[in-house]
């Protein structure tokens, strides 16, 4: 077909073996692409004997036949599946990635390094990489992105963000329409099950913490959980493609769940709100900045984002021409994270034999607004001495720092009361300021629940 | 590229013209494919002035350069946008799919004839189509699907289904890698309009369809949306893409919603339910046997289609691996329509250069189940006299039938009450007959919502 000739992969690839010749005995013979394999641990192994086991099934419904030709591993001699034979199997990965014979690479080793080095090596190879790693794409992303731009190959990564949910393919295809105006996910299905829980039966934090501990549903040490580090790392990435930036997970702005009590959920909910941990890229002011946060919200009962419940993910996006769309699934597993990548395999596959890789964000220069510059409604909670006088001094420190109070509640008797506030839209670092002042105050025991309020069309508006 | 020689496009093109050369001066040059387009209203027009207007910024995104080469249209004088130049304006339409320098075409004229016969012959002749034909894909899908598949080319349809949303692709392209066991959307936004505002503010169905018309959300003659046949149409190309089926409207048990009371809204509401009309495609005891239909259901508040309110609409899908994902988002709209054929025009582009169609699903002889021996949880409300012995009359005739009641309730007062009746799980046709028996009793006035309980798990098991 003339129409690859001279087109971008063609020139790049002419110095590689050429693609293996099809078979022309099928009725419908499909062209061959020579997939390499990094790393094969759970979803590496899942892959592998997909690739191994049901080629021609893929090739039957796909149009192209992939063929693993090889699995670089740190131990060899570890027992594998039966389907892996043990010839494809060696510990040289940075010669695998290398070979004549290897057209697409996919890596499945995590963490920053080798894969860091490998997927870069790959890329400037002329090789589509095909990754879910997470930490990789969050500190790295936007230069490999542009290694894979200057290269024209793709660099693809469906299962990196809300597992099986077909989220970054929209967003990276709608990026050939239309300006994405903000993006807010649920993207990590441990402390969405735990707020649920926490909602569904006014259970305390640690009392639903330990049920996802015990249902294998949060780790033993949560930290990245509910400290919004994993949320916060796909924030980036979300917030990279959608506006072609250059962020980074350290560039997020950062709240767990860990301090929220059943009391603020509860509250919450009274008021027709549920609270979410929500990942949350947007641009401001139509650019070029932008905010990238994550933190809990209240987001209202009538949104689609508060139909997100246990451990399931969601994306909601909002763009310029389409307008809202959400995106909802199961957000983890080995099956569909195997399943997401070798999605990505097949259009890698069929790019590269197109010559064209999948519509890539061009890379714009965005700076990321400081959080205490951002406009928000607030909940807030605290624990302060039951006696006359104290409502009056806490009011006032709000009003001392321009924080109007729409409504509050006290919760609770004996000797120490909840107070309950809910603000108008204030700016975020005069609240600061006043949970500042408020946690000086002798009467004060403990400011704990802070809950940003969703989805009431003020969010994120320096304007008043 | 040697890859794709001897692969099913370069076989079936080679009797075309070659695809434009690629210009090299660019420091990525686009390969170009040249797009025919049939009709040229809205939707249409839109299209056209993207395709010669913003080519170049489309081909920086994409890598592929779209030229429209002709428009075929039915009135060459009618006025058009300046952008759409008069030499590119024509009435033959037969004769610009024919031509040799059309790679791909693109059809938006509508309604059967000559739609069928224009995208027959395109297909036939190793082109692909791209479409929103909702009437030709739900009456004869199946069949140019065949055509495609047996050409080796593609025919996309993004835009038929829920306008803007994805829902075509990850369906299409979760075929590659699972079975689909039950798709239900939420595909028609007049009738979610009205029954979220009679939720939202008790209104009688009558006057909410006033309001609808007045908002230009409903038609004057309002029948396609509320009798279903819209959702029935889109029911049909769902269950054919999910199953392979070779599904037709007229297949589809449909059911409206225009008898609906604002009482059985409200009822449903009041136990945790919302109303909504879904479409509603599923696979029964692993198949054969499928279930298409279009009926209004309660569906539980916690579930995610509950959250879809207003004009929005969804399509909720339950896969054996990725388990359920919501596609979420605006269902119609020119802008959103167009851009949605866009991109399907860049991923036929793309797959055309590479020689490789989009999966489509395996044609599978499957047959529809009978709606009678279906089984559901029923809610069902009916007006009678108000006097005694009426309940136990009534009562005896879902038991002859053996439908077993759940829960009864009488609202109203007066010689007039209304009843409300909620049903265990029960066989479709045993309760029919009930209903049947039902109306011919002389202390029944009238028997008027009829819902089916969706998303306990029960619905469409025809064990017990």
């Amino acid at each position: 077909m003339t129409a690859a000739k001279g087109s971008r992969a063609s020139a790049q690839t002419s110095t590689r073996a050429p693609v293996t010749a099809v078979t022309q005995a099928h009725a419908h013979p499909a062209p061959t692409v020579r997939v390499a394999l990094l790393g094969c641990g759970n979803v590496g192994a899942a892959l592998a004997e997909i690739l191994l086991t049901r080629s021609d099934d893929v090739a039957a419904r796909t149009g192209i036949r992939l063929e693993l030709v090889g699995i670089a591993v740190a131990n060899a001699d570890r027992p594998r599946p039966p389907a892996i034979r043990a010839d494809l199997v060696g510990t040289d990965a940075a010669g695998l990635v290398a070979r004549d014979d290897v057209d697409v690479v996919v890596e499945v080793i995590g963490g920053l390094h080798p894969a860091h080095e490998l997927v870069e090596a790959a890329l400037r190879n002329g090789k589509p990489v095909v990754t879910a790693n997470k930490a990789l794409l969050a500190t790295a992303g936007a230069e490999l992105a542009q290694v894979a731009a200057d290269a024209g190959v793709d660099l693809l990564y469906e299962a990196a963000v809300a597992g099986a949910i077909p989220v970054i393919r929209p967003l990276r295809e709608s990026l050939a329409g239309e300006q994405i105006v903000r993006v807010m996910g649920i993207v990590n299905g441990t402390t969405n099950f735990i707020l649920t829980r926490m909602e569904e039966r006014g259970d305390s934090y640690d009392a639903v913490l330990r049920e996802a501990q015990e249902l294998g549903l949060a780790e033993r040490d949560p930290t990245a959980d509910v400290e919004g580090h994993d949320a916060a790392a796909k924030a980036a990435i979300l917030a990279s493609l959608a506006f072609g930036s250059d962020v980074v997970d350290a560039d997020v702005h950062r709240e767990g769940i860990s301090t929220l009590g059943a009391a603020d959920v509860a509250y919450a909910n009274r008021l027709g709100y549920s609270v979410k941990l929500l990942a949350i890229a947007e641009l401001l002011d139509g650019g070029p900045e932008i905010s990238v946060r994550v933190h809990p919200a209240m987001v209202p009962r009538t949104h689609p984002l508060a139909s997100v419940r246990g451990a399931f993910n969601a994306v909601f996006v909002e763009g310029a021409v389409s307008g809202e769309l959400m995106l909802y699934g199961r957000g983890a597993g080995g099956g569909p994270t195997a399943s997401a990548m070798l999605g990505d395999l097949v259009d890698a596959a069929r790019n590269l034999l197109a010559g064209a890789p999948a519509p890539a964000p061009k890379r714009t220069s965005t700076t990321v607004r400081e959080q205490s510059a951002m406009r928000s409604a607030f909940y807030l909670s605290m624990d302060v001495a039951d006696r006359p006088g104290v409502l009056a001094a806490v009011a006032k420190i709000f009003g001392d720092h321009d924080v109007s109070i729409r409504a509050m509640e006290q919760v609770g008797l004996a000797e120490e009361a909840r107070l309950i506030f809910l603000t108008h839209v204030a700016r975020e670092g005069d609240l600061l300021a006043t949970i500042d002042e408020l946690r000086r105050h002798k009467a004060v025991d403990r400011v704990s629940g802070v809950l940003r309020v969703i989805g009431d069309g003020t969010e994120g508006d320096e304007a008043p």
